[in-house]
């Protein structure tokens, strides 16, 4: 009698989901693996395309295209509504499936620290839409600007505000400093983008609190050469249509303000009656599998480990890859029968293993910390540049895929600066495209969102 | 006393629009040149975004980037309401322009002879937009039949219409047949995407009308080996959802139909008060201007030429760039005040060089005519793309973006089958996304389209 193949269902197909199908390519079960977007995305560089530094198709592929030779693996396009711990079922919005095993990668969301309706004003930066969307308001602001009656709107247009002293953050904020000073500064006759003001908002005392003090300053300075207004210790205390208030009483009037500064898990975590932690993690257990439900698993951001010192293991891609692997060997032992030991407690636990963290500044610089290693500057950026490469070559193996990325980023690639979806805004609605771009153009995204915080 | 600089205001950045700008970079003149959109697209490869072969950024770039140098010329997005062509004034959304001269460069829309109601169903293509709203709606159709629960749902949802044997629905239907069977053949596990069906529809008794019988035949047997089924001869009674009804009674459930069967000049024209061909082109004097006003020009689709044998001449990027060509010469003589001639008898006579047609036949065939030398198969590919680098030198001058256009098309480029906006449907009609891809999606988008049929 032949043994019916064991199911596992697999909700994300980002960098954790998308590492255990591969890891499991070869395992004798029926892998299923489900996400609302048809690609995979490069998140690292999502910065890349906010700036439009990098087009969108540079970072993302297609689920179907990496997983076209995994014969045991389906690809769904699909939105996950609800997960039946009890009955061993997910209820997604086409289907129904029930699981022997499920792996729970769903990532983060925005979070906004209980002001959802911040949301309207600040988008966050989580997915492709949400990176062409900011690249698009900030575009569509600049062409307002060339075209605004008086001094005030211009400043307002071209201001770019962005909330959060981290690695996005930092990112975000050097790469806007050089779309504007750089990139932009030719193309205007009646503003001058170089002029455009990029200010970074930290609430903490300073910038990367995970990086070393060095580090921090180091950043800060070089943004400050790049021509970033850098603000610490001063929280947001409201946000507002065109407007940042800070909790010293001063306003920031600008018509670009992007939110960096928290991320949640997915808001699904809620539904599993299970202990989550503040950001709404999922407390798992040692080998990463849920309490009471030792064939469901949750990995990547979806996940609060601790690591050998008691700190959180970070929301960072590699981190996301390092849980998938460990969750597929765990799995694929079971399946094996090895040794007739099958509870949670025989299962090796989970170890995180730092290979550092870094964040570019501008195009030329960075701060990397790689174990004790500190670096900076231009190694720091070529250190970047090798770890990303390595990543692109595991990303697509694809050498090609990779010099053609080189390419685009070296040169400043025009084709990142198109703006698209201005004939899509609904007949009913056909001024949304010609009022501020801080106003309508955003508002209907956002509802998934005020769940998040 | 300081002479005050005429100003040329150019409505377009098409072909017609940004080649006339490139050639009055150093003209004594200020030019403004109007677009809706941010960027110049290079039409002819807007089929290969469509059928999800490229990205659009490879195919565009931003307006303002190939233009930053031309120090005389201010670029704005804006979009063109009414020209008054007595009081020399146009309106814009956002401004009024005084010209001394207007060039009207505004290029086609999709026409759908008597039958905006169709455009719902069947869009046209002839933006960026309408291009990655097919390429979604292909793309999600195949997603959604991945889940069919019939096998008449499968059929339909993996059928693909295009109406109109010209150059354009050749191509279409030849890359259509290569994404199915070729590059979405392993994608997917419940349907076998190479039986899809890819049908084109030509009312005429033959495809490619303008070029010899014997080139015609030739794409149609190279069509019928991609596995592409053609039907001429018989016109289209009707398109509704998911259903195109033939002239013989025979409908054809398909839920991706594209309207590749006719261009008509754009809505503008006919406000102009002045003569316009059935297809709302202007009927230009031979120097290309607007009969009874000097001061302004017709050029590219919008123009109604004929050759030297009396037959209109195309609406192709060549024609249109030369008219372009012309019309700057002519303005340039006129602006050095030459010889006191100013009158519109005076000038000289657009002629057009043509040279040649081609349509690609999927990636390894094609059909060119070139002056009297009929070319078919792999050496007509070549030429096609030999012209077509010719062609993107010009268009960026940067013998590195080519190398990058053709190592996308070369390596089928997986970015170019990524899904967005997925999220971009407002939340009250957020099941727009959930029902068959050929229901609400498009509909928002086509209100502008039903003006020019």
């Amino acid at each position: 009698m032949e043994k019916k193949l064991p199911h596992i269902v697999v909700l994300g197909a980002g960098f954790g989901g998308l590492e255990f199908c591969k890891r499991m390519a070869h395992a004798d079960a029926r892998i299923t693996v489900v996400d609302r977007q048809n690609h995979h995305l490069f998140q690292p560089l999502l910065y890349q395309v906010a700036t439009a530094g990098l087009s969108a198709p540079d970072i993302a592929e297609p689920v179907r295209a990496i997983l076209a030779r995994n014969a045991n693996t389906t690809v769904l396009l699909d939105e996950v509504l609800a997960v039946d711990l009890a009955a061993r079922r997910v209820r997604l919005e086409q289907h129904t499936l029930s699981y022997d095993y499920l792996v729970l990668a769903l990532g983060g969301v925005t979070n906004y620290f209980g002001h959802p309706e911040w949301a309207e004003f600040a988008p966050g930066l989580k997915s492709l839409d949400d990176a062409l969307h900011i690249r698009r308001n900030v575009l569509l602001a600049f062409e307002r600007a060339e075209c605004a009656e008086t001094e005030a709107d211009r400043r307002r247009l071209t201001t770019i505000v962005v909330v959060g002293g981290g690695p996005t953050g930092v990112e975000l904020a050097g790469a806007f400093a050089e779309l504007t000073k750089v990139v932009l500064k030719k193309d205007f006759r009646r503003i001058d983008p170089a002029a455009a003001r990029v200010v970074l908002l930290e609430a903490g005392p300073r910038l990367l609190a995970h990086l070393p003090p060095r580090l921090s300053a180091n950043a800060a300075r070089r943004l400050g050469d790049l021509g970033v207004e850098v603000r610490t210790g001063v929280p947001v205390r409201d946000i507002r249509r065109g407007e940042v208030e800070l909790a010293d009483g001063t306003t920031i009037p600008a018509a670009n303000i992007i939110w960096a500064a928290g991320v949640a898990a997915s808001p699904l975590t809620h539904q599993l009656g299970v202990e989550l932690d503040r950001a709404g993690r999922v407390r798992v257990r040692p080998d990463l599998s849920v309490p009471g439900h030792p064939e469901v698993f949750a990995i990547g951001d979806l996940a609060l480990v601790l690591d050998e010192a008691g700190r959180p293991v970070p929301g960072v891609s590699p981190a996301a890859m390092q849980m998938a692997r460990h969750v597929a060997k765990l799995i694929q032992r079971e399946l094996r029968g090895s040794t007739g030991e099958h509870g949670p407690d025989s299962r090796p636990a989970f170890r995180y293993w730092d290979k550092g963290t870094m964040a570019t500044i501008g195009r030329s610089a960075a701060v990397a910390k790689i174990g004790a290693l500190e670096v900076t500057g231009w190694p720091a950026w070529l250190a970047w540049l090798f770890v990303h490469l390595i990543f692109l070559i595991g990303f697509d193996n694809k050498l090609g895929v990779l010099l053609q990325w080189c390419y685009s980023y070296l040169t400043w690639k025009r084709g990142a600066r198109i703006i698209t979806g201005l004939s899509d805004v609904p007949a009913a609605a056909n001024d949304a495209r010609r009022v501020a771009p801080d106003d309508q153009h955003v508002a209907p995204l956002r509802a998934d969102l005020r769940e998040a915080a």
